[in-house]
């Protein structure tokens, strides 16, 4: 596929929410959405809409909208998602038992492959489709599962000491739930999740007495 | 307080990045730190950290850097956590009990002082300090308890009843982290989150081959 390195950063995490949103268009046999309409679901404005989607080529009809069907077919493209993509989870306590069982990753273009844990009480034990995997084993069955990308649901206190060893696998794209940053070395990406930030966010809009955002 | 919306929002998403940063610093007892130092910690550079911490005021000193202590307050007084904040979880799926069970909200300034759930089975059983309350009670309960923020670990099919109820029992801020984009009326703020948009973000970066972000 061709680079798309040109296209913003911004651009690139509103992808997702307009997928979402085409999908539950999708759903109810829509055949075409103009701008107005996903910026609505979206809580964003057409402007950006039309301005986000230029950036993937020349994909609406002027006065028409957007075909929804050769729409998602073109972000998942640009996603990486028209084939699923093999995750894990390291760590399968509460976080990561809550993750197993989300339907969701299955639906949005991921599968999850593997899980591991460190407490032999765990191990071996049937957890979905799977069986939970020791972290002794992390390399040989990434490479076996042919996992790209690594879910962390850990304590953060030994997130650090996992990262580097899943990155010293051959990981490139790790999404990370423990509340700490990770130092990793360039060429890895890593998406933090943090509830807490989110919290924080929300609060400052509290505090302020208004939204700017929705 | 003196009403801060001059702040670009980019900055406010940042500010609790360099706060989880700074209460680590704090742990090891150092007393002032420089941007540089902050950058390095958060994956940034530090011009960004400067521009962004000037947004706050005049807070460091040239040469010197911040007093961490001091940045710490002065940042936890913009994003509105000097006093914990209460909110509660609506939902007691597997993803509402990962959520009570972390005990990291605490540490960043949010007490959950509610949970609901809709199941007879669930309701009145005891989780962690708090004895799960039917949904039929959520005004009620939102209201003795003082509650400012909810989070939504609702299914993704009854996501939109229960937001609308939600706002309409007084609630402003909602952390959503039902997959689905929630309608709300101006003035209440909702944060997303959504692991399979983290996920496809990764995606992106694996499908062109490098990493423009960290």
């Amino acid at each position: 596929m061709e680079r798309l390195t040109q296209i913003p950063q911004s651009t690139i995490q509103r992808l997702p929410v307009y997928l979402r949103c085409l999908l539950q268009v999708q759903a109810v046999r829509m055949p075409v959405i103009n701008s107005i309409g996903i910026a609505e679901m979206c809580g964003t404005n057409a402007a950006q809409v039309r301005k986000d989607l230029s950036c993937l080529g020349e994909l609406g009809i002027r006065g028409t909208g957007y075909d929804v069907e050769a729409l998602i077919g073109h972000i998942s493209r640009v996603l990486g998602i028209t084939e699923r993509r093999r995750a894990a989870i390291v760590g399968f306590g509460k976080l990561g038992g809550a993750l197993l069982g989300y339907s969701g990753f299955g639906e949005r273009g991921f599968e999850i492959v593997a899980v591991f844990d460190v407490d032999p009480a765990k191990i071996g034990t049937v957890a979905g489709d799977l069986i939970v995997r020791s972290f002794d084993d992390l390399e040989t069955v990434l490479a076996e599962e042919e996992v790209e990308i690594v879910i962390m649901a850990t304590p953060p206190a030994t997130a650090q000491a996992v990262a580097s060893r899943v990155v010293a696998a051959g990981i490139r794209a790790i999404l990370n739930l423990a509340p700490i940053n990770l130092d990793v070395p360039e060429g890895v990406i890593v998406r933090q999740v943090c509830l807490s930030t989110d919290l924080q966010i929300l609060s400052f809009y509290l505090a302020q007495g208004g939204s700017d955002e929705r």
